[in-house]
């Protein structure tokens, strides 16, 4: 596997280790556990799906307990549709990797991604483990970020050297990320380290946030899996005052670097979506409310004959206007509401806007880079989601998943 | 075109005529008027979609003000995303028919279908109304059936003789649509009469309750299009007592007849969903509401992921368990749920169910007509919605269309 990656700066605390223990088919990396300091916080956000996976369930349930001194990520097998088994696996394998650390069970935190509905291979992971510890490195980044891809064709991860009120601060994280990718977390899964001194609650504050305007703005299929979950850890490293106030100057620096890298890493998920050949950007502005913008944007992003349009290059445009007309927003006036691809508008005055020609739609549709603009033209509020097109890819891809 | 059609009775009271107005780029049959006997009451249903048609908008009105003597239909141009040039074009096309067949521009009712927002070419129009005209005749169903049809590979056409509280009735009614199929009504067009003796309230009733029951249950990739409409027309040529009680046993005869053509009308169209190589069952029982219900069965029926699944015959039930996980529906118990594959126990106790094989699941997946139970056990409401695979040919359909 020849994966070009961006520099992965180290950040102090952290160690990363990883192993094929041969959980996936093709004998690729797949486990990683990351070593965290004594003393770093972490905060933790999760898929709302009903049917969240066993390590999910358990992550939150040793969040409430304990701050980890360890995550433990396998991919190839989910633990996910697993009932009881699936819980009693995944605690086994915390208290494998405790009893390796010297830490309590309840310190590591279990991340799976990969099939739904089969039982973790508990051998495999039981001799993997050691054998991933024994690479316990701070440049272990690349080997990790590898060792959660699924399907993945392209390692995503990001390393940035900020400076938060004056202070130099690292933020290294890395994500995977393919299909199923649907607010809120989608089969994704993120793990953000910086050495910058915080308290838990500012953390989390930042994180929930970051997600909220990045892995949750990004839909390829609109399906939610059972397993996403993103960490930010603050090893409490670096040598800076506190950040223990959100209104603070540092807590704005430090919050505002923790979205760019969260963006990143989400814009590359939409990127490497399966079967993608577009980035697109669906952009509501004039809403009354969020919730009607993202009402909007998504009807547009997960309409798949507008998906199949951009697959296609073709600028029908109709099919976009169908997808806001059918989005379900209130008392919609289709009369006053423009809609642009790129900068050629396409639609005002309830149809096709009197400018509008083929040539210039075709232009815009022939980019890889595409930008839908809407706006509403009833109020203030403004929403961006990311999605792909849907190609005969994503149709191979899914259809032959399991083969 | 050899096209085999079931057997479709004249309704006494109804004529109809259809011509090539070379509106379709292939030459088929493009335009049909459907001459309805003066006294005949119709009751129509129409697309919820705010960017609505034309069209649309022009028979809503007209619906106001007169009962209908014909109906116009176009299919090759939806004359949708048209603005006031669009409204203009509509209204000269009933004034053309209207004026060769002696009643008023409002008696006219225009349906369109086909690509949006390119204005509806006139002069083709003009010419093929006299020509649609001069075949009228009783039993016009078979062309007017084929030349509704846009992206359809099968016509679609039912015609059944029932017996009304001891009465001899007539309906026979036609249906197009393939794609941009979703509640409510989606690129969906369907138009069916009857002989009849029932006034407008029940006649409106029954159209109302069948449409709910049929047309906006089916969905075959979550898009409602802007011109879909279905009408019901009663000639009250039948020797039959009026039919002016919802409460009467004629109107439950005459209802439960109704929407039994509508069904049937409605699941061809699923299964000649774009690209659909499954018909697919989704059933919910046991939900505290229909809203709930309806919720999960989209959610199910909707997901990308389980229809490559399907396609693929891949008994790949995680991704059902996921979809249903993540539905929306609040304080979901998934350890209390049931999900069938067929008679197969798919998910139980959180889970995949216990006796649950491959192989068993397999040979369910690999039928043609599949049918996926989710028993939710928390009410007694239950709902059932149709839908189909999604393949390669839907992508390779939906990414030529304009071609």
């Amino acid at each position: 596997m020849s994966i070009i990656f961006p520099v992965l700066h180290p950040v102090a605390g952290i160690h990363l280790g990883s192993s094929a223990a041969k959980i996936k088919k093709n004998g690729n990396t797949d486990l990683v556990i990351i070593e965290l300091v004594e003393g770093a916080l972490t905060a933790a956000s999760f898929t709302l799906n009903a049917f969240c996976a066993a390590p999910v369930t358990l992550a939150k349930e040793h969040l409430q307990a304990h701050s980890p001194r360890a995550l433990l990520i396998n991919s190839g097998n989910a633990n996910a549709g697993t009932g009881a088994q699936g819980m009693l696996d995944a605690r086994q394998t915390c208290a494998w990797v405790a009893s390796e650390l010297g830490c309590l069970p309840e310190q590591v935190l279990p991340f799976s991604t990969g099939v739904i509905g089969q039982n973790l291979p508990m051998e495999k992971l039981q001799k993997g483990i050691p054998e991933a510890l024994a690479t316990l490195s701070a440049t272990g980044w690349e080997d990790a970020c590898a060792g959660i891809m699924t399907t993945d064709l392209v390692p995503k991860a990001v390393s940035r050297e900020v400076i938060v009120d004056g202070h130099s601060v690292m933020i290294t994280g890395i994500s995977k990320g393919s299909g199923m990718i649907h607010p809120n977390m989608a089969t994704m899964l993120g793990f953000v380290a910086t050495d910058a001194k915080i308290d838990q609650a500012c953390l989390q504050q930042a994180l929930t946030d970051s997600v909220n305007l990045s892995f949750n703005r990004i839909t390829v299929d609109g399906d939610t899996s059972t397993n996403d979950a993103c960490t930010l850890t603050a090893t409490q490293t670096a040598v800076m005052p506190i950040i223990d106030d959100v209104t603070s100057q540092a807590y704005a620096d430090f919050s505002s670097a923790i979205n760019a890298v969260m963006t990143e890493l989400a814009q590359m998920i939409v990127r490497d979506g399966e079967g993608a050949t577009k980035f697109v950007t669906v952009a509501v502005e004039g809403g009354l409310s969020s919730e009607e913008c993202l009402k909007v944007a998504h009807a547009v992003a997960l309409s798949p004959l507008v998906k199949t349009a951009l697959f296609a290059s073709d600028p029908n445009w109709g099919r976009i206007l169908a997808a806001v007309g059918r989005s379900g927003v209130e008392r919609l006036d289709v009369n006053i509401l423009k809609i642009y691809l790129g900068d050629v508008c396409i639609v005002e005055d309830g149809g096709r806007a009197l400018n509008y020609t083929e040539e210039a739609g075709q232009a815009v549709m022939s980019e890889t880079d595409i930008t839908i603009l809407i706006q509403l033209n009833r109020g203030n509020v403004n929403e961006i989601v990311w999605t792909t097109d849907f190609s005969y890819d994503y149709v191979k891809i899914n259809a032959e998943y399991r083969n």
